[in-house]
């Protein structure tokens, strides 16, 4: 095992995956490991990435672009139990049992609550973006150009490991239709949506089948859009919507508020929300280093919490990777071509399952069941087929400690309040 | 004269700043005075730069921050003449008389005229931010990296001289007000606007008492909204407004869709539109390079129309710049020294007409009658005085051509149709 002392570790961004890398590397600490130095550069003024709402958007206060896309009142659209960590559980931190399907503000206060607890904070440099990273052959080590805004101040550092986990649901995938320069109502991608208030009395056009477009949709259904219609590309979602709620085919071309679709049908609406998605976008990149792909593996979950200690042993030294690209691309194009052969949500869940057991074999990440997890996401996935608007008033069992979640006091589409100390209000009974 | 053979010249956007600079460059070439290599990034499809109207916000459709801040129904607010290039008047663009405040697309179709008859558009790389430059004191030359869209491909080039034109009213400036976070309606900032249409029948607040305030709360008027309140931090805009538009002082702090302000009166809006102006921000210079000031001289006009030819000069070798930069510092200070002394509006159009004339003297930039257009300024401000809902329909005098204005067929609050086609269609007399 090649020795880490002197060795330094940049890791860029400090939002769940970051988070993750940051944790995995205090847990080898914890347990007499010597470990390099680590800097985490993070962009916003504090951790949790995606997880800090921000009710701004486009460009932040200074001047970069806003990281977050989430919005008010977003609750969780899986179950607590596909994201729980098998060394930090939701009792441990609530001291509680909690429903199944928080809304942001309690999910993010758990993740939050285990990097707390492990002390990492420390470890990060905030109001840093990272502007610039190069490799040099001679040096072998990597020179990252920060800025920072507290100090006005741009510098360089070098480290021998970048961790790059600057999320790919951040910068938005904004495709053009005919006519949208002329439309008269508002157009925006859900990376800007912040609050389905606004949309309230409005007819909505939604473009997009996948997890922004369905729960965009309920959030306005919920908070009295007037109508709202779902545009998909190549199938619909598929759910038994209420009555306001409608799927069509692809929107065509846009005239005034007039927009018409594939099918020779036409609506008149007030906005259009282009749930289509995120791009891969690393400007501090050079070529050489830059990921080019465009589909991701589904659905995070705690993936990445189990690449993190993944990647810490290859810096720890622990684990040998393959001195080829071309051998790691063999292994790549494998789980590549298994996932080119599913066919059902269920099918992907168990493949997702593989990968991460495959990767938790290689570490000393705390074992769970992941086929108990397997058997959660597909409960999950029946919970939505049979009512979209109802599913989040389902609960389920831990498969960290076995108990049952508890039923939350407001059924979902009665809590209109997603803050903390509202969800967390004790009451006599649950509903 | 030094020779500017193999001398190569980046200059970073190709908006009326950059397209100046290609001008004079071309303007001494067609004099037969040989030039250096010239290339032009610009991050934007097409050239224009904040001209390019795009019904994008936010971050574009390669994940880079939106250049342009411009509106639907922008029409200039200031006279056309104020404007006029001494090298291409309005009459040579048109072939006729066109009104005194034409709308963007028409101005815009006008500043392109000029850089078309110039044929520099082979100058210039599109879909072509600019990530980072430095200086290597050793060679003398910046290293200007670039990442080209169409390709996907980052690259570094090496120049003599860079000229930074990437504009500073493009990068918002976003201030916090108390409780924003839980404000149940809309919230963006001027940048971000792209429709008063948006707008109508709805209760706006505007916070700022500039441009864009001043602009945008006529917008909204003109297309109906029910209420507009201005609320500005040191004193109000003062003009006779609508009964509808009122102004008050700075909002302190937000309450759902409550606004309170420092008078201690309230008022419940459904939008907040922050025309809170805009941020230098040069995130791909290092510190040395880096200019790092919050005013700008008022207001630009043809200022850096002349600017391009006195810098143009300078690369030429046929200007010496003082070879330090204290030496420069004193005269920088003369010119603050006079701005800090500036106490109305007219002394300000006076001030900025002796440093346009300061800078012409040194070049061969075309000669004109600073002193008629700054007469021409001082109407304008006479006229926004007299009614801020009619200034538009007057008309004024060429200072190039000696010729009158042509009243436009339709007054400015009717005409809600901005288009070019629109603008320029003949009618039987005019209004």
């Amino acid at each position: 095992m090649s020795s880490v002392v002197n060795k330094r570790v940049a890791i860029v961004g400090a939002g769940p995956s970051g988070l993750a890398q940051l944790r995995a590397f205090q847990s080898a600490a914890e347990k007499g490991t010597e470990i390099p130095d680590i800097v985490c550069f993070e962009k916003q003024a504090d951790w949790g990435g995606l997880w800090n709402y921000t009710w701004r958007t486009g460009l932040d206060e200074h001047g970069e672009p806003c990281h977050g896309s989430m919005y008010r009142y977003l609750w969780s659209n899986a179950p607590k139990e596909c994201l729980e960590f098998a060394d930090y559980t939701f009792d441990e931190h609530f001291g509680r049992s909690i429903g199944s399907y928080p809304p942001r503000a309690v999910l993010w206060d758990y993740i939050k609550g285990r990097v707390e607890k492990a002390d990492v904070r420390k470890w990060v440099r905030f109001n840093s973006p990272v502007r610039m990273i190069t490799y040099a052959d001679s040096t072998e080590k990597f020179t990252v150009t920060v800025h920072n805004h507290a100090a006005g101040k741009t510098y360089s550092e070098e480290f021998d490991f970048v961790v790059v986990a600057t999320g790919h649901f951040s910068v938005p995938n904004v495709p053009y239709f005919d006519g949208v320069e002329q439309f008269t109502g508002r157009v925006l991608h859900s990376h800007d949506f912040r609050d389905a208030v606004e949309f309230s009395g409005k007819d909505v056009l939604i473009i997009g089948r996948s997890y922004s477009a369905e729960d965009i949709a309920s959030q306005c259904f919920k908070y009295g859009a007037k109508s709202v219609t779902i545009s998909y590309r190549s199938q619909p979602i598929g759910y038994e919507w209420p009555d306001n709620i409608q799927e069509v085919p692809l929107l065509q071309t846009i005239r005034n508020k007039t927009c018409s679709f594939k099918d020779g049908t036409s609506k008149e609406v007030d906005a259009i929300i282009l749930c289509t998605g995120y791009i891969h976008h690393y400007p501090f990149l050079p070529d050489e280093l830059r990921l080019t792909i465009a589909n991701v593996f589904y659905p995070p979950g705690l993936m990445f919490d189990v690449q993190a200690w993944f990647a810490r042993d290859v810096i720890l030294g622990r684990k040998a990777i393959p001195s080829s690209a071309a051998e790691m691309d063999v292994d790549g194009e494998c789980w590549r071509e298994a996932e080119r052969r599913l066919t059902s949500e269920t099918e992907t869940i168990r493949f997702q399952g593989d990968y991460v057991k495959a990767l938790m074999t290689e570490t000393d990440y705390p074992a769970f069941d992941i086929e108990a997890v397997g058997k959660v996401w597909s409960q999950w996935l029946r919970h939505k087929r049979e009512n979209i608007m109802t599913f989040r008033d389902n609960v389920y069992e831990s498969t960290m400690t076995g108990k049952m979640s508890t039923h939350h006091h407001t059924r979902w589409l009665e809590a209109l309040d997603d803050s903390l100390k509202s969800y967390l209000r004790k009451t006599e009974q649950g509903f």
